[in-house]
């Protein structure tokens, strides 16, 4: 979508025509709203901010329980968010108070208000929307004494109109020290009753021990333990600051975007994403829904507690395997000119660029952008290049991003202006010469460690100015097209790939049907082309047909082609075939259709579609993101979901065995066919997405994509492919029709190395079964290594294909 | 449901309470009909009436284009016929005149009526829509000086009293003379433009000859040339009735149905068969919907030209492969004591009963229907027992109808009501054995020769009174429930199959809930006897909780077993438990949810739900019957039709090879799965059958199933069936997961012996596609050979599961 159309749009609306309610002023039939009615309360009211999976609903839901259950107040929670994944912004509303509570608005005047999240201090102005003597809770890395220096202007000015009660606790070191890890909602619950002496304090304490061992029994003794300590150290933790009664700071609150364009993006996105959306006008959407794309860029959420730092550039092999496992897009490469470099700050690292093509003044530069980082530490997992001489030291390390931020930001400025190195030059057979290619899927809104999306920004970087996504309703929808801004982007020649999502149950129906009509206009293009071939010149026509774009360097002089030809076509004057043909010229070009989704489609809802499209003989590719349950409605049971696996609708543990998807799709012969796991052989799926590309008929590639339904901490999510992949539960294979006889189906991993419960007993979906009963557990067990034992059998057998 | 209900519905109605016109006694909303209105007309009408698939409304459709586009006259058709399948009544109703037709309703004075089929005239009271003066075409068997005496009472009246033009042809002769088999409509056609003068007679004949070309060019020359004899012979043997201008006969129409009981069946049932059930006032239809079962019987369609008798009792084998095959029910056989024919008909033959368990004075009848027969030949073609001394001639041959049925109704009508053999004392394990027990689905709707039907019967034969189905939409739901009569009925004990049908897509999903309410049901049943136990006596509940009903023995203990325990239930007095547990007793007994449906289903449209069913673990089967096309909207392609096949949106034939559902099936490995082929091997389709029916958990049998779209005269069903095995194109198979390794999968049938043109090319879905293009034909059998050998080399792999 072109910019100067929403300038357009907005051109004659008053700079600031955002009002409170729904503004209609299209259609004028909404009621202004009077401002100045107001209810009697008697209710407490409370706001805590927090983050998508950070635990502050979780504990609000606690919370309303023990003071329900526990006091003779009536409660009431609500909590607001949106469909992004984990790591978005969360605000619970918390009301209680003797009479019945029939508010069935927000919280606009609360007594208390909580940040979970240090940084939200610079994004929102949670002090507005507090009472007269009301208390504020922060979460905050700084002691007492600092913190009053590091609030933004206008928040020290609301604490002091306010005359607030201000508390800090640095909840994130408190549970660190717990061994909670990231999980900091226990710290806060307990602050949040120490300080509003709802209940007697020791009492408040004792319920929400008796609530962490409801909530957490079933995660094991040791996570209950953990909790408990942090509770008490909490409470040592928890200290009121006597802030001046003077403004000390000029720090103005963050935008909600970095750097937005005017216009659209700042007048409309920007004011969304900010949490103000309610406050535009119908006008200032577009009236037929299009949103401009690659606008995460401007997001900049800057979630992240760590960020990996390119600690040693000699240390580092250059190898970019941190660059293709990163879910965001955060932390990438490139090779340049040492000329290029000769503006750039001097904190910005680079090395001796190694290996082909590059030649003797090439540097290397590895950089990441602190701001969209969000700290899941994928990236130093799978760094290979370890010090032999310093323990636990990497080419890159995490560090606070506190740190280290101002500098990493400049640095990440400069290098994306950085140019890329040319397509036609790198390999790009191989992981490391595939990871200097542009990603044309960034900084999504997915959650902290995903680990799906890599294999999505892959495929960007491969094929992004030459696809057409169909993707299926899940987790890939939300972070791959979630309003107000979007993770798709073009490349340097304004090319990217079309994106679109129809429903779950029908997208590869939905994708069967964009390639049907691809087809048809790639068919009429050609013909319209060969019919101007007097106009046109012989030549040109030859060269754009016969060009086979496998290359990168056939695909430039295709562009290329088509530029010239489009520069002919101009001038050819009343010609209806060359005007038709002009615009058409798009379709001359070899594109492919790539069907997106995640198990809950593939192999359940949408699975009548996805074998029709296989059984279909259409050039059409399949991309299953296998995260092995409904992840994105909060992990139900899905075909993909292993024997002995505890998720909703089977939360004792799945009797059934996993759906053999990709082997259902081995039977029909002419269907080209992977099972690929990144985190465990980047390389292996690499070439199956590239032979799947390849491949003239339909493919099916099944991706084992770690989640955080899976119950760990996603940094692991490498080392788990990597046993999966060698305990036999996940074998790696390409089944390829155009083999011969005997060499068709390739099995790309080793029979099972380990026991099964290597890779199982390392993940809560499968310890919680354990947990409940040790019996079943083991019985459980005992099948599933069955299966794989079976599994394995047969791929042996399929090695005869 | 209760006969009785529906007395009680009708009982204050007046006798004869039926009016023209919708006739809404219960709302009272509906208009009285003028019946003194008239149009001026200036058309010609005329009505043809035939059976679906003999050609007669594909004939008219030719006739208005012959009239549409050779004279000035306006021309319209309209097709009278309900979703019953081929066999079924057609009237079609054929306009044309000088001036614009505006007529939306059917025909009520016809200046030309034509009855296709002979035995029409007992049944339909034709005469009374024609006009004065009119013209009465008859398709008849009997010579010109015959015919006067054979016509019913009122039809000589009708034609006395309308001083009609009578007119008659053999069209059975002819067409059967001109190589036509049963195809009489050429003739019939040529008829009815010979005698309407409509167009010069030789112009006439030679549109009718285009017509020909343009309808059957792409069946080959042959039936081209076939179809030209038969219009010469036509003109040659097209006679005018000289008729007497007096009543010669007493005989009667025929009502709709045969022995039909009073009350509902009679009253209701009969007066829609007989095509009045538009006079049926909206009070005589059941408030709930139910209609009562069993009720094919009672409609003696009488269809068949040609009928099989049992000519040779000592040539016969007792084998009982034609009851097996008859896809009516129409052909039996039981084994009585002697004595049990003490007041049979003379004519009523019996032989020695062979084999165990019978005993010296049981006897062995096999017994036609020759108003339920449709004359197929199926039942003489499968016929092993071939006499050495007579060529073709058999145990049963196939005789003229005419000539028999008089004798063979007589015969049926006592062998009906003769004793099943006890089911207890019988091998059922083999197919002799399990075709004496009685079938539960009988007369169906189905095409002559269909080859489904065969299947569902031998189920209901086994497990009919244990079962309940879920049926997809499709053919078998057209035959199996279709209004005015239902085929499934309930034998001697008064229990047989329940059955219902959702929707075409659903139907996995359907049986599924419906499994999953059974076992709850069964559930509370088992915790409510054992709660009762010391009501109802400990060893009463051991015996029925112990039993495991798998032999015929010990489902008759347990019959006896419950119906004790509803004895002693009865005189508990105030026990809800006690009374609830009564409502459940029949849950106390093993029951099977069978899933059927056709490929469309299967295979396509609610193929996302029969894996569902497979996911799922639950102990359900699934009977797919196999046409390899949506059969019963008329021949689409579906994922079940092979390559090279034409079918609709496939016409210059299928490009992709068929789905492989029962490997696809397979890979789960906990699912019990089998490819059957009756005609080939009926021992192993019976074995697959007891099989997945013992199975704990769920089964998938594939089952072929020839069908009209294939494009042959189906009594060739079993020859092509057995060419399907053993050319490799149709392997028979079975995957028992309860087998050791290395035994689980049994190949069934031998490697390919024969070249695939060998099945192929005896059917027109193949010849077809080689006709139009045979360059193309050969590339796709070559494919299709291709196909089969790597099937082959698969399954040979999977014989090492």
């Amino acid at each position: 979508m072109v910019k100067g159309v929403y300038d357009e749009l907005l051109k004659d609306k008053p700079k600031n025509h955002f009002t409170v309610g729904i503004n209609d002023d299209v259609t004028h039939t909404s009621l202004d709203i009077d401002h100045d009615f107001k209810v009697k309360r008697s209710t407490i009211n409370c706001m805590f901010y927090g983050l998508g999976s950070d635990g502050t609903v979780g504990a609000n839901k606690n919370s309303i329980k023990i003071i329900g259950q526990t006091t003779d107040n009536f409660v009431q929670g609500y909590f607001v968010y949106d469909s992004k994944k984990a790591g978005a912004q969360t605000i619970s509303h918390l009301r209680f108070g003797p009479e019945p509570i029939y508010s069935t608005y927000l919280i606009d005047k609360a007594d208390f208000i909580a940040s979970h999240q240090f940084n939200f201090i610079e994004k929102y102005n949670m002090i507005a929307d507090l009472k007269q003597g009301g208390t504020f809770l922060l979460n905050s890395p700084y002691s007492k004494e600092e913190i009053w220096n590091k609030l933004p202007k206008k928040m020290q000015k609301g604490i002091i109109k306010k005359e607030a009660n201000f508390y800090i606790i640095d909840a994130t070191k408190v549970a660190q020290e717990a061994n909670l890890g990231k999980r900091t909602n226990t710290v806060l619950q307990t602050c949040f009753f120490a300080i509003s002496g709802i209940l007697p304090k020791d009492e408040a304490i004792q319920k929400i021990k008796d609530a962490i061992v409801k909530s957490y029994s079933h995660k094991g003794e040791k996570v209950v333990q953990m909790n408990f300590n942090a509770v008490d150290a909490s409470l040592a933790n928890l200290e009121k600051v006597d802030y001046p009664k003077e403004i000390t700071s000029d720090k103005k609150l963050k935008s909600a975007m970095t750097n937005a364009p005017e216009g659209f993006v700042k007048e409309v996105l920007e004011v969304i994403l900010s949490g103000k959306g309610d406050e535009l006008p119908v006008s200032a959407f577009p009236v037929d829904g299009t949103f401009p794309m690659g606008t995460t860029q401007y997001e900049k959420s800057g979630i992240a507690d760590t960020i990996p730092i390119w600690d040693d550039i000699d240390l580092c092999t250059q190898c970019n395997k941190c660059v293709a496992i990163c879910p965001h897009a955060a932390i990438r490469a490139k090779v340049v000119a040492k000329d290029e470099l000769y503006q750039a700050p001097l904190t910005l690292k680079s090395v001796s660029a190694k290996g082909r093509p590059f030649e003797k003044n090439d540097v290397y530069v590895l950089q990441v952008s602190p701001e969209d980082c969000t700290g899941c530490d994928l990236c130093v997992e799978i760094c290979p290049a370890e010090s032999k001489e310093i323990e636990n030291f990497k080419a890159i390390n995490m560090h606070r991003k506190l740190d280290h931020d101002v500098v990493e930001n400049k640095n990440w400025d400069y290098f994306v202006e950085l140019p890329n190195y040319d397509r036609t030059e790198l390999t790009i057979t191989n992981v490391k010469g595939a990871q200097f290619l542009d990603p044309l899927f960034e900084f999504s809104g997915a959650c902290s460690g995903c680990g799906e999306t890599p294999y999505i920004k892959l495929l960007t970087q491969l094929y992004g100015d030459s696809i057409i996504i169909a993707n299926a309703t899940g987790c890939s929808s939300i972070y791959g097209g979630n309003l107000p801004t979007t993770p798709y982007k073009t490349n340097e020649f304004g090319r990217g790939p079309a994106w679109a999502n129809s429903l779950f149950e029908d997208n590869a129906e939905f994708g069967l049907g964009i390639q049907l009509a691809l087809t048809k206009k790639q068919e009429i293009a050609i013909n319209l082309l060969k019919s101007l071939e007097l106009l046109v010149g012989s030549e040109l026509v030859k060269t754009i047909l016969d060009n086979p774009e496998k290359t990168e360097a056939e695909k430039k002089q295709k562009f290329a082609d088509i530029d010239k030809l489009k520069d002919t076509l101009a001038i050819i004057d009343n010609n209806e075939d060359a005007n038709k043909l002009n615009q058409l010229t798009e379709y001359l070009r070899k594109k492919a259709v790539w069907v997106l989704g995640g198990d809950g489609w593939a192999y359940d809802i949408g699975y009548g579609g996805v074998d029709h499209v296989l059984a279909s003989g259409e050039n059409i590719n399949i991309l299953v993101m296998d995260t092995e349950v409904y992840s994105n409605t909060g992990g139900q049971t899905s075909k993909a979901t292993p024997l002995g696996a505890s998720a909703k609708f089977a939360i004792a543990g799945k009797r059934t065995p996993k759906k053999n998807l990709a082997l259902q799709a081995v039977s029909y012969g002419n269907v080209y066919v992977a099972q690929i796991a990144m985190g465990a052989k980047d390389i292996q799926t690499q070439k199956a997405i590239q032979e799947a590309a390849e491949y003239d008929g339909p493919s099916l590639i099944v991706a084992y994509s770690h989640c955080g339904e899976h119950g760990y901490d996603l940094k692991h999510g490498v080392t788990q492919q990597r046993k999966a992949v060698e305990t036999g539960y996940w074998p790696l294979f390409r089944f390829d029709p155009t083999k011969p006889k005997g060499k068709k189906f390739r099995l790309d991993s080793k029979a099972p190395a380990a026991p099964l419960e290597d890779f199982m007993y390392n993940e809560t979906r499968f310890t919680r079964v354990v947990k409940e009963n040790a019996e079943l557990g083991k019985e459980l067990l005992e099948q599933a290594q069955e299966q794989v034992d079976i599994k394995w059998e047969r791929l042996e057998l399929f090695r005869g294909m």
